[in-house]
Parts: C-alpha cells; structure tokens; sequence
C-alpha cells in the first residue's frame, strides 16, 4: 500500500446492516488503513425485496438472510456488533450504545425506515407492514388463518370477509403482494380446502395515485395492472383508505365513498424514518423531510459534519435530479460504496466529487411468468421481464451468500405450483382479531405467554 | 369395492397431524366407506426429528414442516379442521372444539407428549425443551444470542458461563443437540467472532443412567460418547440436575454435587402427555401411567371403549415386551397405520389382531460424519451409519411432502461447514435473561409488545 499503515488506523463506524451499510463496509474490508465497526440490532443481513415471499409461503426467513459476521468473517478489519445505537455525541465522536459507547473518526447512518400510517398509527395492529422478518412472519399468519377461519365460518357475509384481502399501496411491494395472494387464492389453496371455495377470494389493491406503480413508464404502469387484473385482483387507483375500523376498509375514490368488510388488510403505503433520523438531527442540526429522512449533502454527509454520511433509505439525496432518490436496494448499495471510496479518498488527500446515482433500471413482479422491468432505454413485461427479474434478485441474493437453494425452490415451486412455508406460527394461533381466543382450561404445562420467532 | 357405500360413511376423527395421526388418516384416505376428519392446533404436520437441526441453525422450520391440507388434498374423503380439542363427549360421541361438536363413530387420540420436567416446571423459562417450532426458534435464539453476549462481555467469569452450553438428557435428542452445538462452536463460527475464541467454548451433556443413549446396545453408547468426545463435548452419566437457578446449574454425581455457571441450558430430558390424556382419563376411566400418558388394549384401543384408540407417543403400550414401547416416530407410524386398518375391517365384520411393533432399528447422528446405528442383526457407527441416517431422513421426509431442498441444504452444509439459518429473531432481540433491555427511548412506530413466529 502506498501509505504507511498509521499507528492507529481510521475507524470507520457504520450504523445497519442492510444494503446501505453492508456495502460500505465490504468495500472497506480490504484497506489497512481503516477498522471498521458494523452495529446492527439484528444478527444477519435481510434482502428485504424478497420479504413479500416470505409473507405469502414460498420463501423462509432464513432463504433471504445471511448472518452479517458470516458475511464479513474474512475482513479481518471488520468487527462486527449486535447492539442498538441510542445516541451520537458529535463532540467526542462517540456512538452511544445501551451499555458502551464507540468512538469513530467516521460515521456512516444507514439505519432504513419502517412503515408509516399518515397518522393513522392505530392501523398498525389491523394492517401490518412488512420491513422484518417478524411482519413477514405475521403477514403470513394473517393470510393464511384468513383461509382456516373462512372454512370454518358459515355465515356467507363473515366468510365473504375473512376471503376478502386488501392490499394498501401500489408499489412494487404492493403489486407483488397482490399478485402473490392472488396465486395463492386462484392456484396454489384451490383444492385444500372443503367448505370454501378459495377461487371466490377477493383481492384489491388500492392505490392513491392514477396508476399502480408511479415511478415507472406509464406503459408498464398499464402492463402491470392488466397482468394483475388476469390473475384476479381488482385494482383500484385513485382510492385513499380513510378507515380502518371493526374489519372495515373505508375509502373514498373522488366523491364516492364504499365500506368494504374485509378481515385481512395489508400495509404497502407508507414508510417513515428510523429513530435514527431525529437523533442526528437534534445532534447535528441536520434538516429532515417531512418523511423524517435526513437531507444530505451532495457527498451524503451531513451539513456541517464532513465525517457524518447518511446513505439508504434514510438519507434524502435531491441533488440529482431536484426530487428524493428512490428508496430501493441499488441506491442504498451504490452510496455505500461511494462513502467508502470517499472516505479512503480522504485519508489520502483527495478531495471528493459529488454523489451520483447510477439508475440500471426498474423492476417489478406480478406473478408466474409475469413481471414489468424498465432499463430506460428499453421497456418490457411478460415472461421475458419475468427471467429477467428471477436472474437479477438471484444474481444480487448470491453475491454474500450461496442462495442457490431458493433458486431450486423457486424452480421446485414453479414446476408444482405449490408452496411448502405456509406455516401459521406464533401464540395465539387459533385467535382471529381476537375472535376465537381458546380457553386456557386444558392449558399444557408449555404453555407461554409470549413465543419468539 | 366389495361393501356397499353406506348411506351415512362412518365418520373417523383424528385428533393430533403428527405421525401417529397423518399416518392413519392417510391408511383411510381411499376408502369411501369412511369419511376423516383430522384435527390440529397447527396447520402443518412437523417432522420433529430433525427439529434439533432448526434449533442449532441448519434448517428452517418450513423444511421440516408439511401443510396438512397439502399432504390431505387428494384426499376426497378427508377434512382438515386447524382447531383444539377441548373435550370429549363420550355418550354422545362427540368431540368438543372451542365453537363446534363433531360427531365421531371411531376416534385416534394422537396428540402426543411436551417436555416434563420432574416437578421443576419453572425450569422452563430458563432450559426450555424441543417439541415445536416455536421451542427450536427459542432455542435458537438462546444458543446465538450466548455467543452474541460473550463477544461483548469483558469479565471473563461472565464470559465463560455464556460460552458454557450444558444440555440435560443424553437421549437421542441431546445427544443430537449436544454435538450440533459442537460443530457451531468449534468449526462454523470460528472466524466469526472478533473478542472471543468461540472453540473455547464448554459443551456438557449430562445423563442420570450411566451411559447415554440408554435404550442402544451398549457398544453403540460407547461408541456415541466416544464421538461427541471427539467433538469436544463432555459427557457426564450417573449424573442428577438437582436445581437451575442463577444461571447455575447444580448437578449431582454420586455423592460429589457440582455448581457450574452456565447461560444456556437446554432440556432434552423428560415428557409428559399432552393435556388430551387427561381428559380421556376423566371421560372414559382410562388408566394412565406415571407420565400421564394413556395405557391402551393390546388393540391400541382405550379399555371399554372400542371405537376410541390412542396411537403414537399419547399411548402407553405394554402388551409387546411388558414395557412401554419408545416414543420415535417409527412406533406412531405403525401405530396409525394398525389402527386405520383395524378399523376397516370391523367394518367388514372382521376381528382384530393385536397391535405388534416391528422394530426394523434405531439411529442417531452426533455430528458430521458420525453417527450411530442399531438394527438388532447389525450395529455399526461411523460414516456409515451416518450415511444410513441422512437416507433414511430423507427417504421419510420426502414421502409426503418433496423436501429434495432439505438434500440439498445438507449437501452444501456438508461442503462449505456453513449454516445460513442461523438468525435470532423474535422480540426483546437484544434481552438475554433481562440482562440488557434496551430502553425504549427511541422507540420506533412498529415497536410491538408480542411477535409472531
């Protein structure tokens, strides 16, 4: 190496294990000059654009995670530490955990965000959101003892209810939701059950906007919801949910408003900032949006804290195009490997040149051989996108982690149009919204009072 | 078929989808002179003896799971009812769910056995046990989260008990336990772990009798200790947990008593009959045994009531060796398949053969490579029988339900010493033994006080 190998090295602290924070790490994992400290709250890194599989039985947790100390085992500057971070002191350059505090000499905040409910906070209980591996796991449980509860109901309006799935919000993680259930109803249940027909499901997707999936070509916008429309749900643009009360949707589309009964109702809408966010903010003085996001500079970093970044989901990066930079994987990665190289530039002398956002294209799944993808230079859905978008997500899940098993169970599932994790787990697994809470009479001695994952 | 259909089927209630239940309502799933209900907490039938291998990380709970309605569903003369049995009418031939009755003409209690542990049941919440997938996550949990905990702690007493895994029973599952926990510590997370050197760690498998695997051929027995020895494992017979309180285990041998700091102790010692056994006692004045499980007819029928049978680990059956038969799969199996054959032919007018177990060998893996097998004729261990137990899991988990995936999982464990499931999910994520609850200080929206598996 060109420099000498300082007595002691920079210390690079990065907040968050998901692709922001994971990327900027591997890309400092080869340099001698810098120690690198990864926290995270959560053992393993999750590929949360895959987390809808999980949500609808075909994929386990563990199919889309990679312990980050597996990941990272070979950096031998890299520690890494499960902990959640309460507080920075800029002053001293510490990060503040429960029980110790990190001094860095950078810091890297890559901390996401999780749902948000426009206010409406209380609808988090009826209509999860799906960010963890824990509101997969429940999403899951919901969906599929929507089914078992159906079966057993005999009054026609409740059993039209608990087969009535809603589906809030029209990006990709609401498209592929629908078209997931959808498959589900149509295809995979149909002949499981006795008393219920599964084909009589009901599913919508609302969208507020004109379209599903704003950020893309209206032509695909158009694709999408034909595609969806075949496989059976019925989407619903221009539709703002106003309540959510007593298993009732209410919504209103311009002047019209409809009550629609339906007992299984999940959240795609909305995303808020980490905690992390407004802590930065109070000690920094950095500006959020009105999401909660920080503002960064046009290098990521924080006004006025040169050695402060913000990268992912979490960060709000205007410089580019006058909006927010989308918060998906290829942002968040490509800015934790621009920090990286930043911050190695520095330590040389280099001065740094703004951030940009390469944008290799768009992609979203409906279905079975269905799916939308938009390069910029080209557009196209069908089957084609639909290799395409497979190639992609397994191309991007075995980068860390050898994930050939879900391409074996992706082609298992294709061939049998079955879906082996469709486990309803967790306490309480006979209580429907409370509905049907099974006496402790005959209670087992392992009985608990609450279940971990 | 040579019997006419009957007007009304005799209807057949299954109470219990594991292998004592699903195997007979699969015997009677292609006869149209009975119809079949199979009820289950649960919506999947769990294939529990690899359950060990979700709690140290290889598998996740889907691949060892099958959907009940899934492995049923050409069945057309079967129902499926995800419900608890709460009681038993047996005047009225009745089985009484939380919001139903359903009227039986012949019934298969199969609801099998938890953990028991001796009088000590608040020993749970600190050395829980292996019987659903609920326990394996937890033990999961415990077992990462211990090397979590030690990589942060600088005492090195405290740092000693949380690498100190002490598993109680030395049964074919905590010998299982005992030896997976031994291949993690000392080849998979070698290079993980920054602070500590995880092959320091300490694995104890205690055993009262004075040899593990007590139900094997003695050789075998040697054999298996002298592989878990290998393996870094201490095995310590003729030895009585007599308390666990603290974080210490207090242990007698002879008459020497032995205190050792341990955070995670895991039970793989003793069972009690699920809560059914009870009621069935209550109901119909069948004798039960000392650890509540049911003492059938030679018929596997319950005494005076010849249309209630009891089959797999629930029942209590003497008549073959004037001891209890063992609690493993192959026993409920054969069991389920009896009963559903018996009562086929009492339907034909025919008379009944006493139930015989033919017992065609035991198995049991202690790590790669290494494994134990007992077919009466033959006894061998080594890679071998190793090979003998990975076909023969195979071979029963994919009958139902294709699990080629859980094949090929092993094989890539098998060659890179990986495991990819081993996350640590569930709520209070960073709480062991309440040592280090985080504040809730910046708590985020979807913070949630239960999480779902």
């Amino acid at each position: 190496m060109a420099n000498a190998v300082e007595n002691k090295a920079h210390h690079v602290v990065v907040i968050g294990g998901g692709f922001g924070g994971l990327y900027a790490a591997k890309a400092l994992s080869r340099n001698n000059n810098v120690n690198v400290t990864l926290i995270d709250k959560r053992n393993f890194h999750l590929f949360q654009p895959l987390l809808y599989q999980v949500a609808t039985g075909t994929l386990s947790p563990a199919d889309i995670s990679s312990p980050l100390r597996s990941v990272l085992n070979h950096s031998q500057n890299t520690k890494v530490l499960m902990g959640e971070v309460v507080d920075v002191d800029t002053k001293e350059q510490k990060v503040i955990l429960q029980n110790e505090a990190i001094t860095y000499d950078s810091l890297i905040v890559a901390t996401g965000v999780s749902h948000f409910y426009f206010g409406n906070e209380h609808w988090e209980k009826v209509a999860p959101g799906l960010k963890t591996v824990e509101d997969a796991l429940e999403m899951r449980r919901k969906i599929f003892l929507a089914f078992e509860a159906a079966e057993k109901e005999t009054d026609p309006e409740k059993r039209r209810a608990w087969l009535t799935f809603v589906v809030v919000g029209g990006g990709p993680t609401g498209v592929e939701l629908a078209g997931a259930i959808a498959e589900l109803a149509y295809t995979t249940l149909k002949k499981d059950f006795r008393n219920i027909d599964t084909s009589e499901a009901q599913i919508l997707l609302l969208e507020g906007m004109d379209r599903i999936l704003p950020p893309y070509a209206p032509e695909l916008s158009a694709k999408a919801e034909t595609s969806l429309t075949k496989l059976g749900v019925t989407v619903q643009t221009k539709t703002l949910v106003t309540n959510i009360a007593d298993d009732i949707v209410t919504m209103r589309q311009g002047d019209s408003v409809e009550q629609l009964p339906a007992k299984t109702i999940l959240w795609a809408a909305g995303v808020k900032a980490s905690p992390m966010g407004k802590i930065l903010a109070e000690r920094t003085g950095a500006q959020l949006d009105r999401a909660g996001r920080v503002i960064v500079e046009s290098d990521l970093s924080v006004a006025g804290h040169p050695n402060i970044y913000v990268v992912g989901d979490l960060a709000n990066f205007s410089h580019q195009t006058g909006k927010p930079l989308p918060g998906v994987a290829p942002v968040a990665m490509q800015a934790g490997n621009y920090v990286a190289t930043l911050i190695q530039q520095k330590l040389k002398g280099n001065g740094s040149v703004p951030f940009r956002y390469l944008d290799r294209g768009s992609l979203a799944v409906i279905g079975r051989n269905a799916a939308v993808v938009d390069l910029g230079f080209v557009k196209f859905s069908g089957i084609l996108a639909w290799l395409t978008w497979v190639f992609v997500h397994i191309y991007f899940l075995i980068e860390y982690d050898n994930k050939l098993i879900v391409m074996l169970q992706w082609g298992w599932n294709y061939w049998t149009r079955n879906r082996g994790a469709r486990l309803i787990t967790g306490e309480s697994l006979l209580t429907v919204n409370g509905e049907e809470r099974i006496s402790d009479r005959f209670a087992s001695v392992n009985n608990k009072t609450t279940v971990n994952v």
